[in-house]
């Protein structure tokens, strides 16, 4: 079966955003003063073959602690694209 | 009034994705082989003040088309956050 995933990949609270601050920073700049904050998020649509979804959920969460996410840093969720 | 959106931009068909292709062929070697694909996206949570939600709408896409996201190779959607 064949299964596809978007796998968000965000930094954790408290963890400096600079790509984030510096879009931010160049919104204002063009005049965009009301906008109160910007935060950066990294997003893989994956498609994978599987026996069931369990099985695809697992192995997604491996690859993202494997590859995907910096466990120190930032966290990971995962939303099913039917 | 406050909004919050999730802008993603995403690449258009048929433009190459590096960082996608990139990251399947990391998955591969680790030993994910039934990952068929993996395309990235980037998503901005953007948090403003608007008088509306039509007035926020339009000074996002203005963001777009603006800073945000190249429209030679680049789409990008909005989804708002309640």
């Amino acid at each position: 079966m064949n299964f596809t995933a978007d796998v968000y990949i965000s930094l954790k609270k408290g963890v400096v955003d600079p790509e984030g601050e510096a879009t931010k920073k160049a919104l204002n700049l063009l005049g965009f003063r009301n906008v109160k904050s910007v935060s950066s998020v990294k997003v893989f649509r994956i498609e994978l073959e599987a026996k069931s979804r369990e099985d695809a959920e697992k192995m997604i969460e491996e690859m993202c602690e494997k590859l995907l996410a910096n466990p120190v840093i930032q966290d990971y969720s995962i939303r099913w694209v039917d």
